[in-house]
């Protein structure tokens, strides 16, 4: 239930308020150079507090290798990372103990298991996602060594949409704005809604160039459909659309299709799957996320006992989760493919016979 | 690969134009009722050839039995369900047998297997959801006893959006159209489609009401990231919504929580999950398709061999595989509950002690 | 749970009364050449009534190919294969109906799940092997594109053991022999016990040679361990033992120890594996199957209602389940090696970029 | 491949001398007593360095939960537990670094993944199990809680062999032997073996009592065939029975068969599965471990390059791993049997609707 992927798995760990978060990637190729460094830098890229547009919860997130790597190379054997969590206060909750805050998990995870971690948000906290990004980051080494690059940014923020896409800029970019015309104004809401004590939403893109054709499994582990598995269960995603998405729903097929050329696809509708199978396109993937449920404002709940009661929240929080939540999409599209790349070894009986010559 | 779900597991197999399409059912309980002429009532709803709507090709959708069932009841062993195929005519893919389909999976299958089954779609034809919808129909039956009802219809047509939304109303109508209003409009849409040999896409709502609090299991295997999974992992989806999904992104946090109140929650934006378990509301979720991409107007592609080449599209095909794609979406959503049902049994030691007792 | 095995898995259906019995195998590389003769032909080793040693209940055992193959290749998509049963005769069973005879699992069915498929031993009667023989047999043409055979035969029969071993002998033997000179007093320990209206117990040796080095996966899917399971998962059977097994505990470290030379080992006590991975020496399991439990001697049990009951047992049954249990034996080895081939081939960073080259 | 179980999964990690070893544990109900103490003592019986029949190195073992439990019960969350290694003297392997020691899995890993984690074990040690028992200890506390108690203890070593069984005295006892008559010899053998450079083998027999019936997935994960991987995954484990095992072989089916009574089963020669599933008896394994490898004693191998070599071995090693290796039965055991008790939890459509009731 907490393990991910199927050839390459991830499992991961720990609550926010917790002694530690952590995970354990199985099934990486031995032989792969562990750049740590790399690792650290991808979990900056998502700790909390690095601009007043997040949270000012700080953590430092350092990562510590506990095992699954000798001399610098991945053995072969399970790589078990760790997040010692340092920041954790407890006390903010207390207020909190005994009531629902709307838009969060406290309610279904009450009543599911009967007791509530009532120190943020528990196992359903966003701190989780640290995990998935120091899993991911070494994915995204594995994927490097076959050619293949990932990116995100934000191509919405409160509506306010991106009308060109530049991946280079998102990455330099404090919001990870895609669009640098439209990031002032995104900037903006996201700081209007934090005055207002509210959050707003967005949308993240995310894509993957250098993608071989023929990742992906028919007919229940397809490659879009694991995508959308993967982005979907992120915190506060609530939509996700491969290719064109929603957009080709209004098309004729005539214009949806994208035409096949000597040279390769005349178009990219289709977002790079044909049939739930990398077909060589840049892969691309938007992902929906609701504004942050934790907000300021009164709000209307009830407690354990199902008593009224008017909810305050303290604490911090981000005003738009959006924006460190790009790094999140990138490291599950990092984890999706590695695992299809994996899978898809044993695919012709020829593989087989090459990598077992007999003498 | 061909198997979805954990802990119930439908397995499918067969090809459009190959002997037979059937699947395995593995974890339904004993002593369930198996109304044979329910399934048989559920693939109707699915099979080809009804109206003018449809592809022309026709096909009876027998299904036959072969295990798991013994007077009646489930026997607790797995229940494999066999549907022969009776009108293939390969001969009408004669003249596409070294082609690439624009906007099928040909292309993708020929460099991932290496080799090409030009008789219709083969596996990746539309014809295997036919095994999906047999698998959900046992689903539901379950799903009926815990007091779970699932309904599906279209809410768009070619960009025509439904605006009121009647279940009922679906449920007889040729287009499974949700508003009795707009129904002519997006008729007359999928016919004109059709008359320019052109293909019209749409998006399905598919509801489940009555669903407990407490299913979908945290982090990895969240109600709403499988249900994500289940519905773009059907054939042409391109986009999945849940609850609010899209509009969400659009609304501040205080707009978009639903508030809590001693009766339940006073909105439902958030699709009846919360943190990936479902909170007891009704599971709302939109799929979005393409337009079928089998279309008779002349397209560009290559053959097997790079070289450019004009495909005409013969045979009989849906210019809105939308509609039939309606019940497919619920044996989904059903095989979905089901198994997240099964899967949250064990979530409280009090329950595994109410199952064991000890004398 | 009717599913076995990880990268290539066979899933079965079907009960000893019902329509079919049946399976899909899933995850064979596409490309290989299926010989429809061999399957059938193993089928034919394993079907019953061939000799007085065996039951009198005669099966044709014809398979048939569902899906999956085209003109001759796998295609990669499932394989399914399904065979009807023709010499049903329930009647047979009419007076055991609500008993429980000793030995069968119709008395934790029962308990389990609530029901009794009285027919036969429903699911769990033997007669579900022949699933597994048909997936074997396809398991095993895969593994002879890598120069992997595997073989079996009787090493004890009723208490008499073999004290020679030789494969061919067995292959060509009624009893499945492998010591030639044991043959006849092992064949009339079988129908001395069969005049006795009694049965006998025995062990199968299975082997496979030409196994590269590899083929395994620590820690928790280890070559030898699920040998262990496959075999012991047969129907009747009681021990399993890797190598020496029983033996090598007798031994000291210095005597039990294969030394390694610049030819590869000096002995092969290990059985072929050392850490659960193949060491590339011989694979040697032995299975000890207990006798049939179906004898024709009265016997004491209750009925469902838990009375005490004498039951006197009609209908047609081995002596000796061992003799027909050596071929799946080979399909369980066939089934595990060429899973764990397939699994092994992303184990070296290298191969990745093998299969996967950058332009 | 690092996880085992199905619904209740512990996946590990670690290297005999990397910085940690560990396990998560996932689908523990919440609610449960994690009693730390308890699972602290079961990591002491394991422990190496408490008397002189055992290796000299000495490890404290003390494990530490990092996440999944708030104020003393399981949350329903995945438990992290970890142990960090304090005693690891990789220059005890200096000398082997470039060899292959007979017995071990160093040859194995060494081809298998390209590379040599010299140090010890490396993954392949048995410092691993640490983390099964961790694992088990919490596994134990949840079948205590449904009257399932799991004993064990030697019946065999170096072939001296019990013939009275007594679990209260193999508590108690240094060998963890269960023939206090036999214990004296039995320690000599061990002893002497010592003093030889050599080291000796044993079986040990593991039992479950209160176990209810119906534990035990048919087909693919039967009761029997899932201890049968379970134990034999042990190091250095080379066959396994199950009951009577192999002497069952000897048997005729009229004295084997046990009958079945209204006070219960007549005899236990099955020990307490048919047909793979659990029929209320005590459930017996016996799990026959080889000599250990590590002997010091002058042995022939070969370096990295092929050429011969006698290796010297060095370091500190246990004569009998059989003794220690006793409580990793049983949670090996304990694993298996609580995966069993979730999974069985649906088996029965009633259970369903009794979980699940409708207002």
């Amino acid at each position: 239930m907490n393990t991910f992927g199927k050839r390459l798995t991830l499992t991961t760990f720990g609550e926010s308020h917790g002694k530690a978060i952590g995970c354990i990637l199985d099934g990486v190729p031995a032989g792969l150079k562990i750049d740590e460094a790399f690792i650290q830098s991808e979990l900056d890229r998502r700790k909390p507090g690095k601009t007043k547009l997040e949270t000012g919860r700080k953590e430092d997130d350092k990562v510590e290798i506990l095992s699954g790597v000798f001399e610098g190379l991945s053995t072969g054997t399970p790589i078990a990372m760790v997040i010692f969590n340092t920041n954790q206060k407890s006390k903010d909750y207390d207020n909190v103990k005994d009531l629902f805050r709307p838009g969060h998990a406290d309610f279904t995870y009450f009543h599911k298991y009967g007791l509530r971690d009532y120190r943020g948000g528990g196992r359903s906290s966003a701190r989780e996602t640290a995990a998935r990004v120091a899993g991911g980051a070494i994915a995204k080494l594995m994927l490097k060594e076959i050619g293949i690059t990932i990116q995100s940014g934000l191509c919405e923020v409160d509506g306010i949409k991106a009308e060109t896409i530049d991946f280079e800029h998102a990455k330099n970019s404090k919001l990870c704005a895609l669009d640098p015309h439209k990031e002032k104004a995104q900037e903006e809401a996201v700081l209007n809604a934090k005055e207002a004590h509210d959050s707003v939403g967005g949308v993240v893109l995310t894509r993957a160039t250098g993608v071989p054709i023929g990742l992906g499994e028919p007919l229940y582990y397809k490659l879009d459909a694991v995508l959308a598995e993967a982005m979907m269960g992120i915190n506060a995603a609530k939509a996700v659309e491969i290719g064109d998405g929603v957009a080709s729903t209004h098309l004729k097929g005539s214009q949806n299709n994208d035409a096949i050329t000597p040279q390769g696809f005349a178009s990219n509708h289709a977002g790079g799957t044909l049939g739930g199978i990398s077909n060589g396109n840049t892969i691309i993937v938007k992902t929906h996320f609701k504004p942050t449920p934790s907000i300021f404002q009164p709000q209307q709940t009830i407690d354990k006992a199902g008593n009224p009661v008017t909810l305050e929240l303290k604490g911090r929080h981000d005003p738009c989760v959006v924006i460190r939540g790009a790094v999140v999409t990138e490291a599950m599209m990092a984890l999706v493919l590695a695992d299809m790349a994996l899978l898809n070894m044993g695919r012709k009986i020829d593989h087989l016979k090459a990598l077992y010559p007999q003498n």
